[in-house]
């Protein structure tokens, strides 16, 4: 736990000594408003942990590690203009606070620094085409997302793909250029990459239990939130599989229901209909095959398993198996 | 003549040859419907002119002019949206042929496969870094050109630094990229970057002149139309500097003035204004000035004359200096 929070510090440090200001200040402004908000850093943490298990310079992971924080944020100012999110992290989002133009501008500006910052190491090469290709996956999964709106059938592969596209992708990354960084061979890289896709797609699911199933306090966010807005999640599609062709017809008339619609009255019968066909539990044996997959290809880079130990014990606090 | 028409179809080609289809197609199509789009392709040539002028790999150097029209048209994506511009090249611009979210999506992704060309060659860290600060000027010049919509007061200086921004830097860095690949020294480029801003400057100036001083037919937009849409170019703001108190009232007056009032008398009370302070001759002063200074340029670029030649006389095909 005590390198955890050295590496933590440490981030927070030079992210403070990073200069985000410039002219024209409308550019500016909403660059350094979002990405100094306080976050989990959870991709810079990963490369950070991925680095140092290596034994590789901090010095240059904390260039990739601010890369993906700042690449990250990006995704964020341009996806709330698609949600027509109002509110990030409990504030304005950047959209709403100033405008969509500046917030596309600030965004773009923020991608262009992404790659500028991934550049900055020996192997910044590798680094930026590491970047680059992430970046482009993760338009495709938000595409996907933005399809599967006014998409009728989505099949579970298809979910699937889009949050390997939308999350796992950059965690997977996240590990791989810290470990690039560190100079690690090429098979321990690609073990690391996987640990990362499977623990992505492992949190994702979590995440979509957690909507429906969690203490609303510790989660934070609104109970049911993804039935009243209609998300096609794991939960969903899983359902629809399971049910008979009554409830299935019920429930995809369900998810076409918007506001207007008593919302609370709706969550309680999705919910029954979940408890009876036994969802949560479908949807958890999946996430825990995921959480498996994942500490397998850790297992498998050719290191110490000690020296995997800060990784792992992060990993897991992440997913909620360590208080 | 033969050597630009050459690199022409050789960039041509190999546009051809390049993929840029993918899943999903909702995100894929907007990319090759814009960047297929016949197009004088000014940025790749630029790049690849530079390149052959100091003998460069010409395989090599195809890749970073493939990053400059990705760039170029990612931009123009962007741009479109915060400019409500119904037409690009005649056809409908993206956002408006599918909508605002598949249009800012399609551009992130053409940006990040503009750093994927511009990593392929040898030198790819290097161009990658020109791109990246490149793609950070334009959003600040983009930025400064929408403040200027709704500043009372831009200063004539104000208007320089950003089509600096906005124009000059883009054509500077498709020359500093060519060169670079080619293996020229760091002097000879910095005189072809500060040929290319020169000239960049250059042709902004000429493209405020010819919206009202042109023949329609030949230039292709609509007469006047800077002054109908209340654009703060050279022309206006010389003609502030130059009017006395009663034509600057009118002018400031006139430009406030939305499509409601009658277009053609605006133009038309405009322009007369401007003969009274002979605003062409002053802004064609101008504009003569950078072009001098970027010849200086690159006569300045350590090479026999007689291997500047087909870069020249591409610039000065483009000045409209030759026919």
């Amino acid at each position: 736990m005590e390198k955890i929070k050295q590496l933590q510090r440490d981030f927070a440090d030079f992210m403070a000594q990073t200069d985000f200001g410039g002219q024209p200040t409308e550019l500016y402004d909403p660059i350094a408003y979002t990405i100094l908000q306080s976050g989990k850093r959870l991709r810079p943490m990963l490369c950070l942990l991925a680095n140092d298990m290596f034994g590789g310079d901090e010095k240059q992971a904390l260039w990739p590690a601010l890369a993906l924080e700042t690449f990250h944020n990006f995704t964020l100012i341009h996806d709330d203009i698609m949600d027509k999110a109002p509110l990030r992290r409990g504030m304005a989002t950047v959209y709403q606070k100033w405008n969509s133009d500046i917030a596309i501008l600030s965004g773009d500006a923020m991608l262009a620094m992404a790659f500028q910052f991934a550049l900055k190491p020996e192997k910044g090469g590798e680094l930026a085409k590491q970047l680059g290709k992430v970046a482009i996956e993760i338009c495709e999964g938000q595409q996907m997302d933005l399809n599967f709106e006014t998409l009728g059938n989505v099949t579970i592969d298809e979910y699937l793909e889009m949050i390997r596209l939308k999350t796992a992708v950059l965690l997977a990354t996240a590990l791989q250029m810290g470990a690039t960084v560190a100079g690690a061979s090429a098979t321990d890289i690609q073990h690391l990459y996987d640990f990362g896709i499977n623990l992505g797609m492992s949190f994702q699911l979590q995440d979509d239990i957690l909507d429906l199933y969690s203490d609303v306090a510790t989660f934070g966010k609104r109970h049911g939130g993804d039935i009243a807005d209609n998300k096609k999640t794991y939960l969903y599609l899983k359902a629809l599989e399971l049910a008979s062709d009554k409830d299935r017809k019920r429930l995809e008339h369900l998810f076409t229901l918007r506001m207007d619609h008593d919302e609370e009255e709706k969550i309680e019968e999705v919910e029954a209909i979940y408890g009876r066909l036994h969802v949560k539990e479908a949807v958890e044996k999946v996430m825990l095959d995921y959480d498996r997959k994942a500490f397998e290809e850790l297992k498998a880079v050719g290191l110490p398993e000690e020296q995997k130990n800060h990784l792992k014990v992060y990993a897991e606090l992440l997913s909620g198996r360590k208080k």
